[in-house]
């Protein structure tokens, strides 16, 4: 069984339930999530062995953290127990025209004052075959950064894949901070996923003729994007999920991946959505998935694309999702009829 | 007032709540529901006598399905209480590409126990006009099945109608058995109701040129089916329902009647879906009022046709819908206009 | 800060939870709404001082009514504390083809019982700016018809502006007496607001080729509709909601509004429906806020439509909306991205 | 088996969930009783035959409160689907030294405005053996008390015996016209329920040396109660419950029962109570049980206050408790360990 | 009216459903809750202006902070909208001898950043009567503290009384700091709060004779603290309320209250408890009105401690009890008895 | 760390919420339990690595189940993935003197259906230092008292202490089937844990002078029982735990350890129960895991007891309680104040 490791933040996820605004309710649901958490759990539920690393509290919310992960399957016995508090994100969930909308309540976190001996990277990657972080995780503080980095030049000296999902928030840093930053950390890279925004927002890389607001994708665009990405960090491959927001109900949701030198498509879904947190992630684990398991490009790409095509389905951040579930979407049956 | 007995199996349906998948769910919704006793439920709600006919434990579990009945006015006076165990169904409700999963647990139920004398079938028809069983019935075992022969038999003699929906379900039996079983029971139903695939799966009768996972519908394919059902079991009227699965959210839905050699299609309903399950069921308990109350054949149809279409917005397996509420459907309102 | 009063009735709402039918819920969400608390609502929320005048029982469920207000910034001071019930409407969503049902138990409320001299319009009116009720209130009884006219009265002496929607309801009265009584009550009004059908059923002025059902909507019938009223009854500006009622689960929604003899368009939204009740209230405080901050019509218009639109993805009968965030549809963001 | 008639009101209960106070609640637990109503459903749960009496709309609220009789057996064809409301009462259940608060919205329900020709109570009485009615319903009305008398009176006639449990409201009528219109139905009846406090509130008629709200019982006082309200009367029996209360949570429960001159007093039970509300109703359908059961006096009181005993720990005002339970405990098995 | 204004920090306070441990937990129950503001909800529910003055965020976790206040009544005009994040605590309820457990996630909170020109202490003070605070505020910071040095110096200055709850939180400072800053508050204080163990915790006071953890009371030397604590800062009045813990779910509770010499006892409650936090707050709250009102010191202790026994029954910080309620028990009816 | 090895079944509890009865529940609480898997729970949550052998469906229902364990950090490596289906217990929780209900629907369950070589026995011994079972497991069927016999020689072959609870189950067998398989087995334990009625219904041996209903407790009595079950058996320790049942929601709880020769007799605890069930599998896991850390045999009771004391105050089967918080229970801290 092939051992995937990922770096960053779980935080609590507090959500008013159904469509309520925050203002209105009594009542939050408590569950867990965070960019590298999500893919760590969605590749448990893939049969992989997922292990994944960050800080929390000895206390029982931290412990309530580590369980969100067992529960499924990650193995968290790199988890530091340090620092005070959990990382906290509200979220409200839109519908129709109104957005969803994220309060982050998240400085002062025990991954944000992580310290440089906090974590022990030998013991997480022994064995491991592939280690996956997002931008969101160095733009948490220098000293965040700073593991990052250490992680990433450790991982590579084990010979391990290294993947990155750019994923710019612009609540955590500035465009020029994650460029500088990620900059440092991108030579370690083999795997690059971004969305249709994050090349221009972290690198200043951009689709020609791309207008995001109006939803209007373009092919060449794309691949021009992966191929400057490419051409300044050496990238074995470039993937980008290209979403079209209908409305915060149904979203369109496609992605691109060029290898090679070739930049393959993959088919586009209609999402009516139920939670659309997290569907980034959960198309970044199905690569990785698929990469491991040795896929085609174009293979990899719909494996990755109906894989998050199906997040889009489920509550929570984590993807809930097995391989023949995702196979069989990608085979070609989205017609939703009961299986009984 | 007309009286309807139906007769098949009653399960305690656990469903997660909204849509939480299986493993996501620490509370269960906790509702009752089966082919048959759905059909009973729409009956009674449509004001006619229902009587249901089933076995069930004396324990409170085996109450609570009596009790599901009796609220909405079934009559609950056949019901043996014989046996250990309530059958249950788990249900998952799916949304976009993901589907609805239901996982059964009915092995050893009550009326999968049923012993030759454990039913009073002379009671049951006392004064009843309609007869009606579900292909899931004689299914669940050889006993079953010779109850259901008997409840033909004695319905016959006392001059009902006798309806059977085929509602093939393949983790239950094989098209072979199917074919036999369901072959002994044909001669003694008057109407027969499937759906797109079931005259295929249990008979290998099949329309031609339809491609059921494509959504692809001809007219003259399911004409072909109706004809040949008639020419084989010499049916007085067969109904099959129509289904277009866009996704798991969303469906079409429209049906067709056959009858003195003519067909009669039925206006078809974009669906948003609430819940899917007990949609055939729903049409069936239509089609039986329409026929009591003495609809002519397109009148009959479009009232099941609607009842069903309501059905998919409503919770829970049985369907809660008055004969005016129905009309209003079937009579063109589909606006979905606030009553007030 | 502008000061805006509102008038009518305050009730308790009883809706089973989501999508559940009135004979199938044993809880039911219990929040309080009411065309002119709804405006008050939404008006506080946009920033404005907003009084509500009522009745109320001192008992709890009147405090808990009280209290919904206070909540979101309504001032609550103006509400007469008297009569034993608060009136009561049961909702029961509707979903796809099902509509949504209203079953009122409104008779002998607080404020269907006022007296003459209950209500203290000199204090309410004090250093106020706009007045607004709807059809509603005079619907409750000719005692409150006559407080009605009462604080048509004083709203006019102290030079505030009068807004009515019009908001027909044919199970509070018929069309002939509702265009007796409110024929006394236009002549103090400046901003008339209604929908598609009100004008008919009040005063009888219904645009040509109009199919309401049919969701068949005529420009110039609208404006016609509106010249009609402008000069029965002298109005300052018209405004007409557009509803075209898909289903129970998504409507297009539009306006009109009509000043200087010149007719406005709105844009047309789609919506995908979280709770419609309350939709026209929301338009109407959007169009008096639009209104009181010297927007020009158009702009007005666009305001009040997205501010409506939005509604129709907000929980309960308040419009939970910032003027910031209606200002973002109004400009275009439609998209529904989740904002973080 | 034995039939039993009840007449009354059933309501709407709308009670918040746990120990939230009313103005703290977004939502209410929404079941239905009433003293009469809960006495039919306790007697069908002992497995008589109950038929319940009274009047509903015949909305969907209306059938919900039909619904929630059929569905524990209460045979419900003798209720009259007339009038326009159902009656409400909210309930805040009380904790430790804070009361339960009942805030009644009974008024204009449809039992108030019963007509002299709405009820049938030759096809009530038909073949029954028992008719109960409580002081609550001649409350109601002067209408009301009218339909009371016709139904005492054809209860004699055809020979039922006749209970009436005097549950005095002060908040529906005062003393002095109690006094008055149960005077005029007293001669009817052959057994008389009462609380330690309801003779002396309705009849004037006191236990010597008793302080209710100290708690302090004194059997003699009760034993000569009961002996005057025979001497004045006529009844068959008398029985009266016995709360000492302690606190919300916790009270004492016990009862005496008078019979042919002599007096029976019960165990006393320590109660740590779920749900008070129809702690008395289930008393009343305890004693009626035993009686038709032909059980002899001591036995019949030991029956009927461990019936209301098990109430106070079940949630709702219905007594959900089998006779194998209730003769459990009377038996002498407090100690609820579990049963498995 | 009277007006109190009171000072503190105004915590989101997440707690899991029922006994539920914090691992257990997928959901919070979401209210709002603080020592200080806790006092202002008591007393706006006794009928008195009650002004809360903190800092809290501008987004919308800070408006439900708010609005939780505004709903009952509380005048939040004078609290500052600065700030990053609402302050938290997670609150496990505890049962029988599991005791409950409080995590506290409060450092960076917008009132623990409050700069000095964040409040306004003379608006604030702008007519009021007294000035409350306790001593977890000076604990969040010296800034705080300083905060606090201001509203007591300005609080004298415009001549309020000013009331101080000791409420020593070994979380949040040492005794040794808590010594130092609350004896440079404590020459303002006319009005001293504690609970048993407060004084000996902040000031090194102790009662000779008393084992806390042995719930042993003993009369003398709580008088004997409360003469030391006025001999040493000048207090007017000192009042120490007594808890026996006998177990989570059940407490023993009186207060005592000493001036001019003289030291008064209250009756002792048996309380079963719903919810124990804020059983201090609601006392000190009560001593507030009571004063206010003029009551004797004996009657103004037996409201006090009536008022926080009736709290341990009210679900939430905020104690949701009437003057008549509390009166009511004061006046010695603890029996619990249904109020209908 | 010290291994412990758990042998049972795994079950969905399904519980209505509160104290409802079943036919009124229409959700269910969904957790999982069994006494072998609820002693693992509490030793993981102890901190020791806790193994649990079963078989499971490879469905979704089971997975949720070892979830359910993993959650906790249990090891569920050494689980089958066999058979059909979970079995279920329902579970209705008593108050006051209503008894908590239990029907189990366990019949044909996985484990039920274990065949020789589903479990790998030398695998999960592997480095273990206890292993323990209960009654209940090999009342399953002889196929799965045959894999008891298996473990029990396995385990003791490989030098691990093996414990027993009794647990005498009267829905599974029957006394003498009981004492004649239980007999093979108790040649290979080293600790027998038993309830006060234990002994007598499996072995026949019983306490003289003791009344078990009525709670009558004479410890000559369980020293004899214990004297001669170690007799009989040659047990190193037997412990029996003393449960006085004064209600459904009161109990004495208290224990008795027996060990060379000498009775040790722990504190009694006055418990008000949470959630009841599960509470002997604590005092077993209390019981394990003192003896593994070396505790003296009064200090191992002592843990035990509180262990279960505490875990009475914790919903669901799993004991979600520390060392930590049971030592200071047992350590004499039983006031249940805050912990903040």
């Amino acid at each position: 069984m092939k051992t995937v490791v990922t770096f960053g933040e779980l935080m609590l996820r507090l959500a008013p339930e159904g469509y309520l605004r925050f203002v209105q309710a009594d009542r939050l649901q408590a569950t867990f999530g965070g960019g590298e958490a999500n893919v760590a759990v969605s590749l448990a539920n893939f049969g992989l062995n997922a292990r994944f690393v960050t800080c929390l509290p000895a206390h029982e919310i931290g412990q309530a953290a580590v369980n969100s992960l067992r529960r499924y399957g990650v193995d968290t016995s790199y988890i530091a127990r340090t620092g005070e508090r959990v990382g906290i994100y509200y979220l409200e969930k839109g519908a129709s025209q109104r957005p969803s909308k994220v309060i982050y309540d998240r400085a002062y976190s025990a991954i944000a004052q992580v310290g440089p001996d906090d974590l022990d990277w030998d013991a997480a990657f022994a064995g491991a075959d592939w280690f996956h972080f997002t931008g969101i995780t160095p733009a948490l503080g220098d000293n965040v950064a700073a593991a990052c980095l250490t992680a990433c030049r450790k991982a590579k000296e084990k010979g391990l894949t290294v993947s990155c999902d750019l994923n710019f928030r612009k609540k955590l840093w500035t465009s020029e901070k994650a460029g500088q930053v990620m900059g440092q950390l991108m030579p370690y890279v083999d795997v690059c996923i971004a969305n249709e925004e994050d090349a221009e927002k972290v690198f200043g890389i951009r689709a020609d003729n791309t207008d995001v607001t109006g939803g209007k994708l373009d092919r060449a665009g794309y691949e021009q994007v992966a191929r400057k990405l490419t051409e300044r960090f050496g990238f074995h491959t470039v993937a980008i999920t290209l979403r079209t927001s209908l409305s915060a109900s149904d979203n369109q949701w496609a992605a691109m991946l060029y290898e090679n030198g070739a930049a393959h498509f993959s088919k586009s879904y209609n999402v009516h959505i139920v939670d659309r947190v997290g569907g980034g992630d959960s198309f970044g684990a199905g690569l990785i998935y698929a990469k491991l398991a040795g896929y085609d490009p174009q293979a990899a790409l719909e494996f990755a694309v109906a894989a998050s095509c199906l997040k889009h389905a489920v509550e929570g951040d984590y993807n809930m999702m097995s391989v023949a579930e995702v196979q069989a979407l990608a085979g070609g049956d989205g017609s939703g009829r009961v299986q009984r």
